[in-house]
């Protein structure tokens, strides 16, 4: 068998391992074993545990960022629409793989070289969401949305839609359900798109006594 | 000096030590020092350094909750005033006390018994939030929003402000400010309200093809 489809192997049984036991009660031996590989064969390819969970990590990174790119990929939609596919793909990959999900929650708190790995994807999609509400404004012909005021909004869209992923995923048992993945994006764009708009429109909610 | 003022010292020492170097790397030394006491009254009162810790992630969870529940006290209000002011309370709170909420973000990857107290604190405040919603879904006669839906716009509303709070921390250098808060709360509730109001008037955003 290539070694390219024997690592496969090995970063699939390893994301299961360290999601559901953590980095420290993952066991080497159950990894090698639920991979259908001897140890040293692991340690062979992924050097050691720590390489083998960031070898994981970067894996999970890279599939949850080409998700969210891949969603947003389709520049001439209305900012509405590109960010209710960017939505929908996001949580059709978060309850596609909650083991990879979970590996990247685990990693945000397992040490500095994980954690930076995560926050820097945390950064590169909080700048394409940052890019995607730019463009609404710019569409709204709403010049003066501040940028503070925009990169606000989109770490708070980035904030609200990883709690409704923790929270579907807590729900649901059932595997990869694409409808049950639209319905958490229609829940988050019926939270957030009619607010956006209104702003984006100079109608922003005011608080009281302005 | 009485006991409880000394052991205040100490909690108010050592949640900025915990905040700014974490759990492990967190000396009891400086903490004494800090305090003005012994290293050996520091061990006397608070027993170890696991305790000092859960002492200190008990008392920002409370003073943290105690803030949301002071903020959304006043029943006779209108949700979106309600709302706006626990917002207002909540940011106001985390841009005051950026070291106390340091030490709830440092809890959550600290291992189980301290992970269950900021796990319990969310679900606290989840609950506020969420019997919020309930209660401006009723007022605005819309009694078939589903408790799935409200409990799924709890947890965004909650996970948005997280970060948001994280992000105003991390932008601003200067103490407790009033204004910037607001400014926080008013960024999040522009994000949110006009889309939780249509909702609740039963003019959910609408997917493309329906």
């Amino acid at each position: 068998m290539p070694r390219e489809v024997r690592e496969r192997q090995m970063l699939d049984a390893a994301v299961v391992a360290f999601a559901r036991h953590g980095y420290q009660a993952a066991s080497m031996d159950d990894i090698a074993e639920a991979a259908g590989v001897s140890k040293p064969l692991v340690y062979l390819y992924l050097k050691s545990k720590e390489d083998l969970f960031m070898a994981c990590v970067r894996r999970e990174v890279g599939a949850l960022v080409a998700a969210v790119r891949e969603g947003t990929r389709e520049r001439e939609l209305t900012a509405d629409q590109q960010l209710w596919r960017g939505l929908t793909a996001f949580f059709a990959h978060t309850a596609a793989r909650p083991d990879g999900v979970a590996v990247l929650y685990r990693a945000r708190t397992q040490g500095e070289p994980f954690a930076r790995e995560v926050a820097a994807m945390r950064v590169e999609i909080v700048t394409i969401v940052t890019a995607l509400l730019g463009q609404a404004a710019q569409d709204a012909g709403c010049g003066e949305l501040a940028e503070r005021e925009v990169s606000g909004l989109a770490h708070a869209l980035v904030g609200a839609a990883e709690s409704l992923a923790e929270w579907a995923n807590s729900r649901s048992c059932a595997s990869a359900d694409s409808s049950s993945a639209k319905d958490t994006a229609a829940t988050l764009m019926n939270f957030c798109w009619a607010g956006l708009e209104n702003l984006m429109t100079g109608r922003p909610w005011m608080a009281p006594g302005h």
